[in-house]
């Protein structure tokens, strides 16, 4: 089903089954794989690739016990040029991904979200809302990036890194703030970030670390709790 | 497809490409997305709204290699009135999913299953066999539940908690026992829990702690292994 | 859409919107669930059974940024007879799965691997490229089992274990090499090992353990770092 008012580029490959909500754009050269969902609204550039069995665009749910209640996402999701992305995605509205970023395989990225040029978010990686991710960061493969989180340009992050943003895990009166990850730091696989630490430009965080606190800029933490080696 | 057999309330909204089986019920008001599938004997309550892509209703499936054979499950998957799935989920029969209930995108909860009313359960979880989820639970994004595990009320887990249920990695003839979590527990991000351990009511347990034996109530615990620190 | 050049066997058992794209061929009495993609020159032996909305032979993808190029995979994704897949899986072409293997829901396998017999690969685990799992392997849900490692036969992971292939995490000229785990060793859940380590053979890993050295025959170890403590 291709709502009529679709605006689809030129040389665009369309899967099987795929659906199309109103006021959806498709760009020049753009493949869509098959039984994708593009929800009303997504915007999508030149020359991307989108993955089978993806959902473009979802609205944002919630229940009565969620403390956070999800705005209206005016803002549709928008995929700019050269974007690549896997098989099984979701993706929400009110999410930025920037020219040439790549989105494995079975990863979610909710609203509020901005993914930078080139930066390659792995496979069954799941980013919450209110995040900034840089230009040209890695974010391993079965990563949980919470809401927010700053990532700066150029950072690695490792597979299964852990994150979180509530201190009180639901008991306080807590302003969330996930980690801030300076430009060109890097977290070993596993690793665990507690909530509104700092890790400094160029730090490395070693694999399975428990960072309780900020790790200056070029230092390098292991252990559990960490500590600086160096 | 719409098998001719399934019961079909008012004002319910169907996604394209739904498949519906046999002997299917559906409530008042009900959303179900594109492409979902609905199995056979899935009973879905009124209001309730159903992510794109996903799957109602599975049988078990197994190998030869398996200890532990799943029986017939005779029991369909219940969805109450006013849950809330989302897009590429993966819910088995003999599921019982209490009222006002929440099941993040890209997550799979097995058979003999219970979550209670209101709990939340993130993106990306795995819930294993054999689990009892109570009342108004948070289950965050990430984790893996195993089997024969019980999760009472008002109990926090953070993301990307780790719990297991067989001492002997699959050697001894160990009575398979996952985590107790007592009322009002809450648990750090990416914690480990061991099996058969016992977290007692309102206790609490640090990012990344690695709990090896039970923690009574109100203590909190931290650290590989964890020790009590209040 | 069933290409005309689809090879399919007696008995099988093909879902509502399945996708069979060019030069694929299935075995006698298989079952292919729900919108299932199966792309070209996909081999399917006896009695497989495919769950709803996996996506088989799914061809690498990259971006600028990435280090490793995929070469062009010139072989298949074959599945050997008696292999069971989930639902919602992304099977790569280059994959060989051997007789009897289990995939679970919401997994995902890359290219140039290989699935021994009757092993059990779980829900949730990501497996990525060059990397050689044997027979009678157990690799439990939520595990990530990254590039370039070697797991030997009778081999048991714990659920959410993660591995690591690269020690300079981007940085170096490093020759990537993940862990090598020999036969009948244990590994326990939410364990982190680091590139190039070996576990040998029936060696036992604590729950949580961060591997940062090799760990003897027989030995066990645990903590952070892991020690050995018999």
């Amino acid at each position: 089903m291709i709502h009529s008012s679709a605006k689809i580029g030129n040389n665009v490959v369309l899967g099987e089954h795929v659906v199309i909500e109103e006021n959806v754009e498709i760009g020049d050269d753009a493949e869509i794989g098959h039984h994708v969902i593009i929800k009303k609204d997504t915007k999508i550039g030149n020359r991307v690739q989108v993955g089978d069995l993806s959902v473009l665009g979802k609205t944002t749910s919630k229940n009565k016990k969620m403390a956070r209640k999800p705005g209206a996402a005016l803002t549709p999701l928008v995929i700019e040029d050269d974007v690549r992305i896997g098989c099984s995605t979701v993706l929400y509205r009110n999410l930025l991904l920037k020219q040439g970023a790549f989105v494995g395989d079975l990863t979610s990225i909710r609203e509020k979200v901005e993914v930078g040029e080139d930066s390659i978010i792995g496979r069954n990686v799941i980013v919450e809302t209110n995040t900034i991710i840089g230009r040209r960061v890695t974010v391993q493969t079965g990563c949980y990036v919470t809401a927010d989180m700053i990532i700066e340009d150029e950072v690695f992050i490792g597979p299964c890194v852990s994150t979180s943003n509530d201190k009180y895990m639901g008991a306080g009166n807590y302003q969330y703030q996930g980690p801030i990850i300076k430009r060109g730091a890097k977290i070993g696989n596993n690793a665990t970030l507690l909530p509104g630490i700092t890790i400094y430009e160029d730090a490395i965080i070693g694999a399975g670390a428990v960072v309780t606190k900020d790790v200056a800029a070029q230092r390098t933490a292991v252990g559990n709790p960490a500590r600086i080696i160096k």
